[in-house]
């Protein structure tokens, strides 16, 4: 009887995988990653050199990515079904050993893992380990701290409506944005709007080789970079800052 | 001539340490940390049964902690002082050693290693090493993802007014609470305003050997609780999830 064990690999600097994380993946029989199709994906991509000879590797490659309409039904049942699939095939598998599915960030934090996870943890023993999200390597590349104090962090998504992007962002102090690619034309609409585009930066594989940090303002918004953030530091303690 | 490298230890458990940060602490022949006047420290804990022999430590005791109001011109210029003296004292043994500063989860992340950072880094090399936020090891403890899809997570902190924390709260969707401590009953009068008690968790010491998790509904509030973060789960991606 085996185990599925779920490693957050961390912002992208294999360096920065937590000890446990990197105990297992080094140990690891049977990996499994998810990737678009055609692509080396992220999570492979982070942990290339170390994995021990002979592993066994189970690319997830989802089904469909942009050729349907993410808001249709047609797309929620492909995923759902995609899902299903895999799940029971790492069930199957965890009856006779270890897998370990690798995660970009932090598993519980906005991550596809979740998707497994609900459909495994009743039928099989899911282990978890935590990792540095991905906006936390960017504002470390960035450097300088993303809040202090009494500061109030919002954590935005680009997919969400313009309205209510604006909305959040006039009420935001720190802010950072995820999943910018192809909304990042609308972020920059949207903290325009806000006053607030000087103090953004977009940084771009975060603690990775080719990372690249750059002020939104400057960027062509058409670039649609794929592992991207969008950051607007806070005001770094509005108020006194308590000895804690 | 050396380096001040502030190494982000994570949530508690050592072993979700960063394989860099892991690496620096086993080596490092001068650490400094800070801590409460007469405690050991929750920095120091952490890396117990970690460091070299000989290592030569500094605690950074903050001067004062409840005794002054912490909006107080008396207040704020005692903790100026403060970080104005070991700024000084780490940057004058930066010139002849490295020396390993000790944070508990991300130092960019609500750390208090900023105050040292701001005067450091004009005068010193200083290297920051990110960490998983605690508020990522009590997500994990609890279990479920905190945020899906296109969910929006705040980040509050319980010392702000009460008036702005239920004005936040109101408009929220994941939530994670810090500073809670002697907060606690404040919090959880605005989470029941705003009919999110029922989901709300107070996780503490998340990811140590002590730690607890309960719904903040069955909590006494005057237990004020010190390492604790209160979490309420987004809805887990109320549109549809993208394949990403």
């Amino acid at each position: 009887m085996g185990r599925i064990i779920c490693c957050g690999l961390g912002p992208g600097d294999p360096d920065l995988m937590s000890v446990r994380a990197d105990r297992e993946v080094r140990a690891a029989k049977h990996i499994a990653y998810f990737r678009k199709k055609g692509r080396p994906g992220q999570a492979r991509a982070i942990v290339e050199g170390m994995l021990a000879a002979g592993v066994r590797e189970y690319p997830m490659e989802y089904p469909v990515t942009t050729e349907l309409d993410v808001g249709s039904e047609a797309y929620a049942r492909l995923l759902a079904s995609f899902y299903d699939e895999w799940a029971e095939r790492l069930a199957a598998l965890s009856r006779q050993t270890d897998v370990v599915v690798l995660c970009e960030g932090d598993p519980f934090f906005y991550g596809s893992f979740m998707h497994l996870y609900t459909r495994l943890r009743d039928c099989a023993e899911v282990t978890v380990i935590a990792g540095i999200p991905g906006m936390a390597g960017c504002w470390n590349v960035a450097g300088l701290p993303i809040a202090l104090g009494d500061d109030v962090m919002t954590v935005l998504t680009g997919t969400l409506p313009e309205a209510e992007l604006e909305r959040r962002v006039q009420n935001a102090d720190a802010l950072v944005i995820m999943k910018t690619g192809r909304n990042l034309a609308k972020i920059r609409r949207v903290l325009e709007a806000a006053g607030r585009l000087d103090e953004a930066w977009l940084i771009e594989r975060g603690t990775m080789p080719d990372e690249r940090i750059a002020r939104l303002a400057d960027v062509d918004t058409t670039d649609c970079p794929y592992f991207a953030f969008v950051l607007v530091h806070g005001r770094l303690g509005r108020r006194s800052e308590a000895a804690e």
